[in-house]
C-alpha cells in the first residue's frame, strides 16, 4: 500500500480502503494499488497532466475538488481505446456480413456498393457517401433480435483476425488506457464510451476489454421496436438508424444518455472534436486529451490526411484550446498487453 | 452485523465487507445493514417474494445464481416510486410554466389546449388526446439549454406543494421503495429508472431521492441540438419529442439506454406491462411486481378506471403471468418517511 502515500488526503484513504477490501476479499494485492498507477506510460507532460488533475478534482477542501457524482470521464473507442487502422473494425465486420449473404444475392456483384464491399475496397465505398456507408450496414445489422445480433459480434469477434497483427481485435486495445480507466474509477471517476460506433457492436465486449458496462457504452444505434411474436414479448432491430453519436452528436449523446457535462473527454479524431469542445467548455477543472498516432512502428502514424480517424480540426485547434496531444511514440511506453515488457 | 447472518454465504461476506467499510469510513452502522432490510415493509407474500428471489439470484454455486453484472433492475417512478395522484408531477410543472407564459400570449384564453391547461382542466386537456398534451410539454420545456431547464426544475421542486400533503412533491417519495432499492443495491443489482416522464424533469433529484445516478435514469426526451452561440459550444432543446419511453417504448428504452434484458422490473400502471412483459419473459430467475394502490386512507385507492396510472391490463394478467400484486395497504407499513413510526 505504498502507492497511497503518492495520493491526496481523501484519495489515500480511499486507495486504503479500497486495497483493504480487496485484500480482504481476493487475497493479492491490486495492480492499481501499485506504485505507479499508469506504469505503460511514460513520464512526460501528458502521464503529468492526467496525475496532477486527478490530484486536484480529488483533494477535498482545494479550490478544484469535484463531487465524485460529477467526475464523469468520457472515451471516444476507435483509436482512442483499440486500433482503428486499416478500418474500422466494425466496418470489417460488416463486409464479412455482407459476403456471408452474398449467395444469396448474386446482383450484388455488379450493384453498388455492394460490389466494393465484396472486394474490400474501402475507399470506394467511402466515395459513395454516408447514405451508401449506411445502406452496407443495415445488411447485417438488422431484422434479428438484439440477442441473435450479439450472437454475431461474439462469433465474429472470437475467430476474426486483425490483418497486420494476426490477432484477435480484442487484444488491440491499448494498455495505457486500460490503466488509465482503472485508475480514474479507482479515484470515483464514472468512466463511458461514447463512440461513433455501433452501440451493440461494443456492449458484449466493453466490460471485460476496459471495465465499462454495457448501460455506460454511448454509440450510434439502429430502430428498435417491441412486439409480440407468436405470443413471445419480442424486440426487432429494424433496419433504420436512430442516431448517430459522432461529431455534434457526441455531445447530444452525452446529454442524452449520460445527462451531464463531462471534466475528462479523450478522443483522436475530429469525429471527437465537439465532445472535447463541450466537455472542455465548461465551468470548473476540465481535461480534454487526443491520442496522436505517431508510432509507424509499433501501430500507426497518420493524422490529416487519414481516410480513417483523420486529425485536421482537433491538430490545429489544441493548443489554443487547451487539449493534451498523447504522442503514441513518446508518451507510451507499452502500446498493447502482449508486447514484452 | 446480525443482519448479515440472514444472508446467504456469498451475501453474508458482501454484507460484511459492506459494513466494515462503512464502519471505517463513517464509524456507524447503516440502517440497511440492520436487521430486516426492509422495515417498512409489513411481513407477507410481496416482502417475502423480494427476500426469496434477492436470497437465489446471489446464492453463488445454486440453480438460480446470477452475475452481479447482469443484477440489472428497472423501475417506473409515477406512482410506482412516489405518487402520482392527482396529476402527475411533471403536468403539474407544466401547466405551472403555462401560467408562467400566459401573460405573453393573451390566446391562449380561448385556444385549446391552453384555456384548459390555465385553469387545471385535466380532464378536457386530457380529452384532446396525446398530441395536445406533447404541444403542451413543449412550451415550457424547449427553446433553452438543459442547464436552464435543470434551473427552472429545481427552483419550481423547492417551492411546489402537493394540493393534499401540503409537502414539497420529492418528500413524496415511498419509503418502502427507497429501502427496496437501497437492499437491491447492497446485494449488487444496479437500479435504474424506466418512466414514460421527462428524463430530465427527473435527472436533477434522483440520486439524492432514490440513490439512482443520472446516467441510471431513462425516460422520454426531446430533442437536442449542438451548436456554436457566440463562439461558445451549446446544447439547445428543441420543441420536438425525441422518445416516448412508455408502454411498448419501455422494452426499447431500456434496450437502448441499458443494453440488456432487466432482471426484475417494478410497476404500477398500464404503461409498465410491456415492461413486465419484456422483463419476466427472459429466462432464468425473473420477478415482476405492480404497486397496487390500495390505501385511500394514507394515500390513494386508483386502478381500472383512474384518469391518471389506469392499471388494468396489468391486473388481469398479474396471476397468469406470476406478477406480484403488492398492496400498498396492506404490504407497506409505512408510506412516507414522514409518517411517525
Amino acid at each position: 500500500m505504498a502507492a497511497c502515500s503518492n495520493q491526496p488526503l481523501a484519495g489515500r484513504l480511499r486507495c486504503w480502503a479500497a486495497c483493504s477490501l480487496l485484500l480482504l476479499t481476493a487475497f493479492t494485492p491490486s495492480e492499481s494499488c501499485g506504485d505507479d498507477p499508469l506504469p505503460s506510460w511514460n513520464d512526460g507532460p501528458a502521464k503529468q497532466a492526467i496525475l496532477d488533475f486527478v490530484a486536484k478534482v480529488t483533494n477535498e477542501g482545494g479550490p478544484d475538488f469535484v463531487l465524485p457524482a460529477d467526475r464523469i470521464a468520457t472515451f471516444d473507442n476507435d483509436g482512442t481505446l483499440w486500433v482503428e487502422q486499416p478500418m474500422y473494425t466494425q466496418i470489417v465486420f460488416a463486409f464479412d456480413r455482407i459476403k456471408a449473404a452474398a449467395p444469396d444475392h448474386p446482383e450484388w456483384k455488379t450493384t453498388e456498393p455492394f460490389a466494393a464491399a465484396l472486394v474490400n475496397d474501402y475507399k470506394a465505398v467511402f466515395a459513395e457517401g454516408e447514405k451508401s456507408g449506411v445502406k452496407l450496414l443495415m445488411i447485417g445489422h438488422a431484422g434479428m433480435t438484439p440477442d441473435a445480433f450479439e450472437q454475431i459480434v461474439v462469433d465474429w469477434l472470437a475467430t476474426a483476425k486483425h490483418p497486420r497483427f494476426d490477432r484477435p481485435y480484442t487484444q488491440l486495445v491499448y494498455q495505457p488506457m486500460v490503466e488509465m480507466l482503472e485508475f480514474l474509477r479507482a479515484n470515483e471517476f464514472k468512466t463511458f464510451i461514447v463512440s461513433g460506433g455501433g452501440i451493440d457492436f461494443m456492449r458484449p465486449w466493453t466490460e471485460k476489454a476496459y471495465g465499462i458496462p454495457r448501460d455506460q457504452v454511448v454509440g450510434s444505434c439502429i430502430e428498435v421496436k417491441f412486439e409480440l411474436i407468436d405470443g413471445q414479448p419480442t424486440l426487432m432491430r429494424l433496419p433504420a438508424a436512430n442516431f448517430v453519436d459522432d461529431g455534434p452528436g457526441k455531445p447530444v449523446g452525452i446529454q442524452r444518455f449520460i445527462g451531464q457535462r463531462p471534466i475528462l473527454a479523450f478522443g483522436n479524431s475530429d469525429g471527437d472534436f465537439e465532445m472535447l469542445q463541450w466537455t472542455t467548455a465548461g465551468d470548473g477543472p476540465r481535461l480534454g486529451l487526443i491520442v496522436h498516432h505517431t508510432d509507424a512502428v509499433r501501430e500507426y502514424a497518420y493524422d490529416r490526411d487519414s481516410m480513417v480517424g483523420q486529425l485536421k480540426r482537433g491538430l490545429d485547434a489544441a493548443k489554443q484550446e487547451g487539449w493534451v496531444l498523447v504522442s503514441m511514440k513518446d508518451d507510451w511506453k507499452k502500446i498493447f498487453s502482449f508486447e514484452e515488457d
